[in-house]
Order: structure tokens, then sequence, then C-alpha cells
């Protein structure tokens, strides 16, 4: 889509200084800019490569607020946050046609909501409700009952267990398993021998969540596994049965939660995070990557960085790896 | 399926005490019970929430067989495991209509089984058995001579590389792949390039297995890789070529086993748990979540506990780390 | 395929000793070989065993370059190498029948090479081309503008998003996702909430690289993630955006590389390995499994092994390791 610079500094509140009839049609790294390209600056060392570049604008904070140049700036408060929403203004659309593709099998008892786009080969089962403009990729399964808000994406060869339900503008990377069965057994005492216990739970997914590629969410046991609102999720990363995940937490790529597991809101947690079952990690903390929390284990301190297993705060973490150093040096 | 509560009393035989006449229908958690649900109780110190719960009778240990409520009351050696063979009782069968779905390519020369259920889009090459009472879930793809015994369970977009095979009573979550390649490779010492090394033996699973979503488990590179009978693995596990795994293993979520590991009977191994290749870990040995164990190294041990990398004794790894604790103190 | 021992002799530049009419027709091991079976031995104390096992044929270093037996005996430099080489010649081709299956989905503009097979139910979205000789395995999405060179083989379930490209003889196993979106996120520090940051760039995978089963590779932010020649990467690996890998690196399972992590040449990464985002692990450098490197971070030496989180030269790791088990036998 085509915006002139203009469009653009009012459409995010940016300070336009040049020419504002400059028309761009995408976004791009500094290195690789064209002349239809915006470009953007967080760094004020870095503006000199922004403006040599074949950018058609920049975006930039407040310390290019001066800056006079043949190509129109873009001044802002948070120019990456600016430049992100640009790229999505900008972003074209997609060229497959909508509606239901010939291919998809959808049961006559599941509601479609109105421009969604179901692409080839999806089954939706019995009872499925896709919620307005909603898009469903090639191969996936809805499975019965499952339930989108509005505007979900659902990229191909997903698997979506009965009962699942979506809030709104939730996207769903290719691969990935939501509501299969928690990892749950019991043995019999007189056997040895390992019996099911109930995975007949619910997984309730909230607004504005991104989940990566071939993850694995596990429905509860006899409850539900919740996920918040706004919260990321990379890629290949498990959630056990029973977790309760909070708003806007971030979750890195590997990165395992036991069953039962309960993140608050606003939580980072880096890659290949393993936290064992029924731990607590309260508001804000931060888990280094690779780290490892024990089974019950409450985590507590807003912008506090645990690190190592079984994790421990940052600092006291690297003062016993370079009293182990020393040590080992001595010896 | 609905049951009077003195049936399921005599299939489970608990001893039941209270209103046999009272109909159940399904089970749940103390917490979210209905009027139709049966709970269990382990711990005597949560009998009263679950006498004041919505339930319609409660399973509990031999500590509950003198109390009195207007509930009935099963009173059972292994309430968790009666309560798990309830739950499988009382599961109400599900509604997808049986049968090979038309739209299931199914080779002329495989062998379909009584009563089996090939979902939507299935492909099933030639060669290959489905056992009696299997289902294989939508777009799942059964490689040439696969045979599953009877009573199997395919989820979804599962893939079944040719020659695996499975015993009866198997349990294959949505997206694992089973039979794929090795990881082996031989290095020209001219070119330094890494050249493919066969990758053409089989897969064998054993009866009662269940393996969770998005695993990986590999052929074996000239022979066969083994899963043993009843051994459960969690979401997003691999399982490397050549790989021995005993009977009644446990494995949770992202472990991964290199080649050529033999894991014996009995043995749980937590999540996140790397072991190197030709390592052995002996019967009954249980393996911490997040620990490492070396290539080749034998881990012996009924009923002991190793953590860390490279895993030790627990004990010892301990005290290591609080050796470790007061040092940085100190320093 | 049937072959004689004289013509593999002198297709993989053996020297033969013994009848070279003796005819095989596949490979296996030692333990399990039958009469057409080639066999090989890299060390001399198991030629006992290759000598008496049920195998044709076999292929060995020097060290038997005097030995008299019944058995021809093929003598080579790499006898691993040309065992690897004769399985390739002796592999039997698969039964499946050539072209485009009926249910395949091709868009018109799609280009489909000479040779190429195209299983059941594939889709292929407009713009893509498929090289001469390559074959895409069942239920396999290629979305737009996606290329891939001659003789790739894609197996089932995989999605690949638009634009990707490979090169020739590029193998990607069951369930991989290749150039999913990359985790980037700008939190909006007025409201607390993650927007996501453009993930618009692309994904190139060079010639010969051989990508396990259940991966996720992401495509570039704004620019290019690339995998270069030769590389081998096992199962269930992660790699983030913008990342660059060089020529002949093997990546075991279920190592994590993040965002724009540079890996050069003939690097070697065991499994489990975690790597922080813009680190460089240097020409040649050897990480042991489940070794952690922080963000950042330059790892330099050819031949080197670096273990431990965070990751440290081996010998200075060890080191620490018997200092601490010490200090706690003191304590």
């Amino acid at each position: 889509m085509k915006r002139s610079v203009k469009e653009i500094a009012d459409l995010v509140q940016a300070q336009l200084s040049g020419d504002g009839a400059v028309e761009v049609t995408g976004v791009a790294s500094i290195e690789s800019a064209g002349s239809g390209d915006v470009v953007f600056v967080e760094d004020e060392k870095n503006l000199p490569n922004a403006l040599r570049s074949g950018a058609a604008a920049i975006m930039a904070g407040e310390f290019a607020s001066n800056v006079a140049d043949s190509k129109p700036l873009l001044i802002c408060d948070q120019p990456r946050l600016a430049f992100a929403r640009v790229a999505q203004l900008l972003a074209t659309t997609d060229p497959v046609a909508g509606g239901v593709h010939a291919t998809a099998i959808v049961h006559a008892s599941a509601k479609i909501g109105e421009n969604v786009i179901i692409e080839e080969r999806v089954v939706i089962r019995n009872g499925a409700e896709i919620g307005a403009g909603s898009r469903i990729g090639a191969m996936s399964v809805i499975g019965e009952q499952v339930r989108t808000g509005r505007d979900c994406q659902v990229f191909p060869n997903v698997t979506v267990y009965p009962q699942t339900s979506m809030g709104s503008r939730v996207v769903i990377h290719a691969g990935t398993v939501l509501g299969s069965d928690g990892f749950g057994y019991v043995r019999d005492r007189k056997t040895g021998r390992y019996e099911k216990f109930p995975q007949i739970g619910r997984l309730e997914i909230e607004d504005d969540v991104e989940i990566g590629a071939n993850c694995t969410v596990d429905r509860g046991a006899l409850d539900v596994t919740r996920i918040g609102r706004g919260t990321k999720i990379d890629n290949l990363v498990h959630i056990g049965h029973n977790v309760q995940i909070g708003e806007d937490v971030v979750i890195a790529a590997q990165t395992g939660l036991s069953g039962s597991v309960v993140v608050e809101d606003n939580v980072v947690i880096g890659g290949q995070v393993g936290i064992g079952d029924h731990a607590r990690i309260e508001s804000g903390a931060i888990l280094g990557s690779g780290s490892g929390i024990l089974s019950k284990k409450v985590v507590r301190g807003k912008g506090v960085v645990f690190w190592g297993t079984p994790a421990r705060p940052l600092k006291q973490y690297l003062k016993e790896l370079a009293a182990l150093a020393r040590l080992a040096k001595k010896d």
C-alpha cells in the first residue's frame, strides 16, 4: 500500500520535518532500504547511516529533531514502536482469495463468521465457531466446539484439540498443537504399570496472544489451562496442563512449563528455561535463558533477573561463578 | 455415559458407604464438580472440601471409611488410580462417524482392521496395516509397510515414516514424527564435507506406549530403535536413532536422547534432560529435570535421583551447591 | 539394486581382495547382516566379528589389506565414508508413482521442474518454483514465491512460509516449519503492551543442507536468515530471525539459536545448546551439549571445545567441577 509521509506522521503522531508529499510503500533495515522504504533510528549514532541510506524517510527519536535533510524525518517518542506500526499499516494484503476453499471440510453445525478465510483442506469439526475476519491455514484441524474470536490467524498444519477457545486477534504459527492431553498418569502400586489420569479439561487463550511454530500447549487435566491477554510465546515452547499464564508475558523459544505452573503478569522468560510443576513466577520477574526453577518454588521480584539451576538472583549467581573460577585457579 | 455409584464401586472394587443408587456421569476436580460428578481425595485434609463440594460421590482412601455423609463414599486402596479408571469408564464416545472417510487415500494393498476409523485426508501407503479398533487422525500420513496393533490412536497431522511398527493401544499425539532419519553423517577427510550415513533401520513401538505432541523419534541407522511396553513420553521429546527404551519408563517434556542410548525398565526422566550417545540409564534410576548425562556414561541406582550436568547423585550435587554458596559469601 | 563387489570397489575406489563376482544388494550392521549385505569395519578389533558375520562383503581400512578370507574385502582409506556411499548406491527407489498427484493443488503460476514428484494433498501457492527432480511430501504447504533448486526432498506435513528459498539437494524432514515469523515485539512504554515488530524478511537455505523433523527456522525480521551450504541440522532445532549460519556446520537436536546469531563455517554444536542473541561462534569451534552462550559473546578457537553455562573452554570447566567436588567433600 502507498502512503504519503504526511499521512504516516499523522497516523503515528510523529512530528514531520521535510517534504510530507514523499510516498512510501514499505519498511526496511538501513542496510537494505530502497527508494520507497521507511527506516528507523533509535540510537543517535546510527543517524548518519540512515541519512546516507537509500530510504525515502526516517523515523527517529527526539535527538534528530534539529536535523535538516533532503529526506523527510518523522520525530517520535518511541521510534521503534512507531516503525512497527507503520509496517503494519503498509503491509500488503495477501493475494489468496477469501471465503471457504472448496476443499475445506466444514461441519454443518460449525459457525463461520463474516470475511473468514478458510484455506485448502482445513477440517472444521462440529460445533466449532470461527470469528469474523479470522483465517485458518491450509491443512489445519479445528476440533469439536473450538471457538475463536475475531481476526485470529491460524497458520497451516496446526492441530486444535476439541473445546479449545481463543479470544480475538490470536495468532498461531504453523505446526503448533493446542489443547493436547497433559502428561498425567497414575502408577498402579500392584502392577507397576502407568494408567492415564483423565485429561479432560480445556485450554483458553485470551486476546492478542501470539504463539510460535511447533509449540505444544496442553489442555487442563480436569479444569483449565489459561494463557492471558497479550502474552507472546516463541517457537517450540511447551506449556503443560493446568498452567496459568498472566497478561503481557513473554516466553522465548524452547522453554518448558510443567503442569500447574503459575506465571503472573509481565514476567519475561528467556529461552530454554525449565519450570517445575506448581512453581509460581510472580509479577515482573525475569528468568534468564537456560535457568531452571524447582517444583513448587515461588520466584518473586519485579524487575529482578534470576539465573542458573536452581535459579538464583543474577548477582548472587555471578558471585558464585566468580568464586568458583578463583577456586579452580588456586587448586 | 450414566452409571450408578453401586456399579462403579463394583467395577473398581471399592467399598461403598451411602446411597448406591445415586447416578454419576463424569469426573471433576473438587473445585469445579457439578451434580453428576465423581471426585477423589487422596489426602485426609482435603476431605472436608470434597464433602462441601457439588460432587455426587467421593472416592477416598481408608481414612474416610468411618465418615458418614449424605454423599456416597467409595473407599479404596488407591483412590487416584480408581478415579482414573472411573473417568475412562464414563468417558463419552466421540461423535465423529466411523469407517474410512471419503477423502482418505488408502492404498489398495493396505489392510484395514475391523472398526477402524480413518479420519479426513489421511494417506495410508502400500503394505500398511491398521489394527482393529484403531483410529488415524485427520491429515496423518502413514508410510509404506507401517503396522499398528489393535486400538491404537494416532492424532491429526502425524507423520509415520515407512516400516515403523506399533503394538496395541499405542497413542500418538498430534504433530509427532515417527521413524524419521537419524542424525548420522560421515565427514570426508579430503573435502571436509559431510555425507549421509545410511538411516535405513526401523522403529518399533511396543504395546501401551503413549507419545505426546510434536515429538520426534528416529528410526535405527542400520537396525532398530525400540520403545518398550507401557512407556509414556511427554511433548517435544527427541529420541535418536538406535535408542533402546525399556518398559514402564516415563520421560517428561523436551528431553532428548542421543543415538544408541539405552534406558532400562522403570526409569523416570524429568523434563529437558539431555542424554549423550551410548549412555546407559540402568533400571529404576531417576534423572532430575534439566540434568545432563555424558556420552557412554552408565547411570546406576534403583530409586536414586541424579541431577546436574554432568549428573551426580542428588545428595552430592546439593552439597556442592551449598558449598559454592558459602564460598561466594566468604569472598 | 544388485551390484557386483567389483563394481562397488571401482565406484568407491577401494582395493578388492577376493571374489569380485559376488553380488550385493544392500548394507547392514555386522550383527544383522544377511547374505546380500555389505558391512564395514573401522577398527581392527571388530574384523573377526565381520568375518564371522552373515555378510557378503566387508569394507575395511588398511589394517585388513593382508587378510585372506572367503568373503571379499574392499580395502579403503575411509571405510565408513565408502560404506555410506555404497548404501546410497544400493538404495532402492521408492515405489510411489511420480508426477503431480491428482489431489495436489498447484497454483497456475507455479513452475514445476522435470521429474518432480508432488505427493498427495500438497498445496503449492502462486509464484512458487520446484526444481527438477525434487519431491514434495504429502500435506506439505509451499507458500507464495518459494523456490527450491534441483533434487530437493521435502517430507510430509512441512510448512514453508512465503519467499523462502532453498538451493539444490536440500532435505527437509517431516513437520518442520521454514520461514515463520521471528520473535520480535516492541513494548509500548505507555500501555505496557507488546506490538509486533515487522517480520518481513526471508529465509535462504543453500545447497546440500539437511534439516531434521519438527524444526523451526524463522525468516529475517527485515533482511535474511541464512543457512550455508552443507550444514546439517538435527530434530527440534530452533533457528531465530536474522541468524547467519556458515558452511558445513553441524547442529544436534533441540539446540536453539536466538536472533542475529552468527555461526561460522565448520562449527560443531551439540544437543540442547542455547546461544543468546547476537553471539558469534567463530570458525571451527565446538560447543558441548547443553552449554549456553551469552548474548553478544564471541566464541573463538578452531577445534577448541567449550562447555557449561556460560560456556568456558572445556579444560577450565572440568577444573572448576573438580574443585567444587573437593570443596564439598571438605565441608
